[in-house]
């Protein structure tokens, strides 16, 4: 049992550290960048694409990313059980100075920690409610994991109080964006669709292969198209197409494409199979 | 000198701690607050009005803060040889499990740190710039001083890099709302105005003493507004009253009301004494 348990690393440059220093700016600001991966049998199986996104969050925000050669050493010892898992890294600024200023040669500091894989998606659908909660338009910000996360903590905050699954999350403007910490997709007319993610949102690495399986649009929408789709789906990568079937008052049955998609994802990555999914587990 | 280097103790609830904790959700997502503050001889003259909008953020992102006099008591042992400085405090969610779900029962992480205090304000006057970098409309996080501070941040990367000592920020909207670490006064017509805080930016402690003062007004105020101000200030609770004598292109004698302002402030509170306002520094 005790590989299950969160289990964390943190490094100072390359230098691992007993804890995060007490003038970190990752804690001061949010000035930092986070990737949350799904390991199966001890290997990350999206991890380049994973990496990939922090280098282009890392660029827009000119942080400087940890040995990338290090990191992927660092965690393949968090994985040496060859076991099930969830990896987070969150690589910050670094310690500074007081005061907004960036550091000009700055040394990041980064946290690896393993935590147990999530609960296999529930077999009848996931619940979701509108969140009260708005997403604000910031392009400068859109689209890349940064770790300004306020608006995500209170959306959530607001479904664990109304006993649902997730949230969906509109912005400041009315356009649906995703869900609190998954990405959306809506079949309508035959045609599946996801939120653009230019002015805000996260450019999701389970959404970006499943617009591609898809060939899906991305596009602009709103409450009524959310609603009147024939089907919705949420996805990440650490739980994978997770189909919706509740929506405040309205109900979907299970949608064929959605579980199919489903069993695709397994296929490829058996990191994503659901317990139905596999034979071993019954 | 040892005094004027940066002194920092972390908290975990009420008890001391090496470091940040590595699940710390301060780290994760900025989830916390902080205030920054002036201390003259030993002592912080606006205490009470800093934890007081302390109190306001905690409440609005539902925090738990730590205990006040353990708080002040702490401050008190860091301020104990009567100097100058900058005290700052953060206070975050605490650690907790993955995912944006807040925990039910938080226990608070703070750090409480000593910083030098800031250099006097030029004689001159600040020099401006408008930032590229805009402010996202957020009426659910504006006013207070959360730490998803990534747009200032990026705004403050820019003043840097084009050699200016403040930038002005505007609103995704077009809105004038504050400068990077301070908030913007302007006179028109006699009077003067202070950009509004309700859909975004912070409601700075100096700011409240400012607009009592003058009986200024909370208004929206547009990027011909302060270009066509009769004169202009910055003001924050660290360097209190800031003349702006150059934004890009424009220019301003120093004006009398401001110099006033300040001159009023540093008689209030002498920790904003700026040199020429102290007999004892000629």
């Amino acid at each position: 049992m005790s590989t299950d348990a969160t289990s964390a690393r943190v490094f100072v440059g390359t230098e691992p550290a007993a804890g995060i220093p007490a003038g970190d700016r990752g804690f001061a600001y949010g000035d930092g960048v986070f990737e949350t991966m799904r390991a199966h049998a001890g290997r990350v199986p999206w991890w380049d694409t994973h990496w990939a996104r922090l280098v282009r969050g890392a660029q827009r925000l000119r942080l400087v990313l940890p040995d990338a050669a290090q990191v992927r050493a660092e965690a393949g010892l968090l994985l040496a059980d060859g076991g099930d898992a969830v990896l987070k890294l969150v690589v910050s600024r670094g310690a500074g100075e007081r005061g907004y200023a960036p550091a000009p040669d700055p040394i990041p500091t980064w946290v690896l920690s393993r935590h147990p894989p999530p609960p296999p998606c529930r077999a009848d659908g996931l619940a979701l409610r509108w969140c009260e909660t708005r997403l604000s338009i910031q392009p400068a910000l859109a689209g890349i994991k940064h770790c300004n996360r306020l608006e995500q903590v209170l959306a959530r905050a607001e479904c664990d109080a109304a006993g649902v699954d997730e949230g969906l999350m509109r912005s400041t403007d009315g356009d649906v964006v995703c869900a609190t910490a998954a990405n959306l997709f809506v079949l309508k007319a035959g045609r599946w669709a996801t939120p653009a993610v230019e002015r805000c949102g996260v450019e999701g690495v389970c959404r970006a292969w499943a617009l591609d399986q898809l060939g899906a649009t991305q596009m602009q929408l709103d409450v009524t198209d959310v609603e009147a789709a024939d089907a919705l789906f949420l996805c990440n990568a650490v739980r994978g197409i997770l189909p919706v079937t509740r929506l405040a008052d309205r109900r979907w049955p299970l949608h064929a494409e959605v579980l199919a998609l489903q069993r695709r994802l397994a296929t490829e990555h058996p990191a994503f199979a659901t317990p139905a999914h596999r034979p071993e587990h019954p």
